[in-house]
């Protein structure tokens, strides 16, 4: 029995004697080494390894959990296993896959030539096929989740007669969770194995289905499918052709990993790096410093030309920081708390529009809540910040201007931070892109505008 | 048969014909514009209405959809109906939901006292019993999320004798996919129903059940949980009491939710907003304003406080920026450089902690790698800034303050991103508090301190 909390010094402990047997160059005792552990625990300690050690740890694994931990792999050693195994040996594993996880193999990690060369080795065509017509939907659609192996019904059988259906099942099949009432490859109606359970043994499955179906079609984003999914607390989710055939279903696991890939990329734009697939699929440590820097450089040159704009503001009021010196001791705070209250406003927005909480045309109710929420926080900071200023012995005066500007920055940045992602969401760009770097950097400049404007028309030293 | 593209337009048309059958007053109306909607949609539908006419929707509903709408409703709604909806129904619904589900409604909406006095009116007070126990355990473990109605096994039947048996199952069941083998109360092995199906009938359960069992302890966090179910693609994973007896199994359904809530808690702990259940839980705009004020202003204040520190600094180099005015011109371009390269790293070095690809002891191999891509970014951005500051004019040794400010910035808030999570983690506070905006502010004060040093030290006007 495994423990969570033996899981880790677990696959520690898998490392160590993986690393002695190689080291000792032990066949047998690494095969020994491996037995019993998942193929999830395999495919990480793979991971870590290099590419000659992870392809002879591969070499000694049974097809079964070879084929799972192919598919558990990151992109990078997944790749090395794809040009370097014998092909015939990678062509059996990933026909072993269910076709869903063959398709998302080929697709991350083989060229479309290698995907063809490994296809045509399989010896069961009718499959190669199938993988052929997953890898022809778009990336992250449906159609590239969706598994075509799923338990079908007619509608005429009775209970019983389902039980004996579903006794000679094809072992291939997704799931026996959800069962599928099919005729002539329309979708007629679904029912889970627990209502078969409930009902009694003569009834006809036609009676007891559900006919209301929700599914999807084949190009849904999955992202949708994954918010559905979470919706209605399915296990699997039907998809289906323009046409209006059944094409295939999607199960909760593949979602699950949606999900956790989501979350990544969510992150990653919120920090500005742009999310390559190189570098969101990958183990922090697999990632070659020159991919590092390459997903960062892009945003943070953007970033920073656009942050000279602050440069020129500045320039441009030049006699008055002359005059006032003391007024460019403000300029970082204003400018952050404005770039901190913006930040807040997006980070809400972004996840009310992915959560569909906001609508395209919720946009004036989004800015009356943002301004009044600004406004608020504006008098609160703006008092704390005159008092601050005061006890510096900034004088009334500048006092004031810094009360004031805290105040203005803070109702401008909460309604920067609320359009943008509504402007993008409209322009059909990800919202998710408007990140708080860029938020902080557009309140960054207009806020000096906004300070130095106060300023110049409430300091009496620059009259 | 209902269709993605319309699922939206279709709570919409619900919501005008519930208006409109409320408008009327006409109660036969409502019935008919209810039927057949999903509880989810009729909860979202509810969640928009006002408490009046939102329990007036309630009322039309059936024990079985009302009891799932309950579970689906946001917590403020979900309290006005178990504070004002007649206690017996209340209790009565709450009774027919899975018991985790049970157990997180009451947990949610109804005080201490309330949830007894509605679990004291259960029919069926071992299920009481039950719920009560869930609710003894912390706030977001594996106790709180599990069910206790789980189909059990004995090792000696035969795989005949199974099917017989999972027919006879109890309705309440949660899931009939994953099947678990016990023996006086402690756990043996497991198996799927997809397991069951393949052996043939009279193999017995213990010949094929799984004895590598992968379990967590009732007070595991409900995070990790989420990604051991993801990791090993479960439907279900079994929860153990402390002293080894199974307690439960949590669904992947519940996991689901948990990934899709802890994604939005992430989202507001990145844009630092306090992720209170009332906040993170609510849709947008069921918020009050003064609640949002409430959630933002607490890390506003904080951050504002810490950002007073860059005035500090400011005034200490009072004489150096009264002499070169365009010292100020700067200063938002270095500290914005810096704060945008620190929210990156801590994007990345946050990720990976959840991912559990960073672990506490890789503290070394993380700062290497950091001050390596700070480095070469600091060298790219230092010579654009080099480039931007000689077309301004501003003389080849300002220039170069620049461009060595940024290098060290860069290198520096490299640094800072990187260890503080790690810090943070070491010292068991979530990581993901260490938000960009922290960052930021953080990287602020000690970038004018590099600054202003560098300026002091190369610029011979200041000598």
């Amino acid at each position: 029995m495994i423990r969570l909390e033996t899981l880790e010094n677990n696959t520690l402990r898998l490392e160590e004697r993986v690393n002695a047997a190689l080291g000792q160059d032990d066949e047998t005792l690494l095969r020994t080494a491996l037995a019993g552990y998942h193929p999830a625990d395999l495919a990480e300690v793979m991971e870590r390894l290099g590419n000659e050690d992870a392809i002879r740890l591969f070499r000694c694994l049974d097809s079964e959990r070879a084929a799972e931990v192919l598919d558990e792999l990151d992109q990078q050693k997944a790749r090395y296993l794809l040009d370097n195994e014998v092909p015939e040996r990678i062509a059996a594993l990933l026909d072993l896959l269910p076709m869903d996880d063959a398709a998302g193999v080929l697709a991350e990690s083989a060229s479309p030539e290698r995907q063809e060369a490994l296809l045509s080795q399989w010896t069961d065509q009718e499959d190669a096929a199938e993988v052929r017509e997953l890898l022809s939907y778009p990336k992250s659609s449906a159609g590239r989740l969706m598994t075509e192996k799923f338990m079908r019904l007619a509608p005429e059988l009775t209970v019983e007669e389902a039980f004996a259906a579903i006794r000679r099942a094809d072992p291939e099949v997704e799931t026996l969770s959800d069962l599928y009432v099919v005729v002539d490859e329309h979708l007629v109606g679904v029912l889970s194995l627990r209502d078969l359970v409930r009902a009694s043994g003569e009834q006809r499955i036609a009676e007891i289905m559900t006919r209301d179906i929700i599914s999807v079609q084949i190009d849904t984003d999955q992202e949708e499918v994954a918010r559905l999914i979470a919706r209605y607390d399915f296990l699997a989710m039907p998809v289906l052709h323009r046409e209006g055939t059944i094409a295939g279903i999607i199960t909760v696991d593949d979602i699950v990993d949606v999900l956790t890939e989501e979350q990544t990329e969510d992150a990653f734009k919120q920090g500005a790096i742009s999310a390559e697939p190189g570098v969101i699929n990958a183990p922090y440590f697999s990632i070659p410093i020159w991919r590092v820097v390459k997903s960062r450089v892009g945003w943070l040159v953007l970033l920073f030309v656009a942050e000279t704009a602050t440069g020129a503001v500045l320039r441009h009021f030049e006699s008055e920081l002359a005059k006032v010196v003391a007024l460019s001791f403000f300029v970082p705070l204003l400018i952050g708390t404005g770039g901190n209250t913006g930040a807040q406003t997006v980070s809400t927005i972004i996840r009310g529009l992915a959560l569909r909480e906001i609508r395209g045309r919720d946009a004036g109710r989004v800015l009356v809540r943002e301004l009044a929420s600004g406004v608020l926080l504006g008098l609160l900071l703006g008092a704390i910040a005159f008092g601050r200023a005061m006890w510096w012995g900034s004088g009334v005066q500048l006092s004031l201007v810094v009360a004031l500007t805290i105040l203005a920055i803070c109702t401008w940045a909460n309604t920067i931070g609320s359009m943008i992602p509504l402007v993008a969401n409209k322009l059909k760009i990800d919202p998710a892109l408007v990140s708080a770097p860029l938020i902080t950097t557009l309140v960054d400049a207009t806020g000096l505008v906004i300070y130095l404007t106060i300023a110049h028309l409430l300091l009496s030293q620059l009259h």
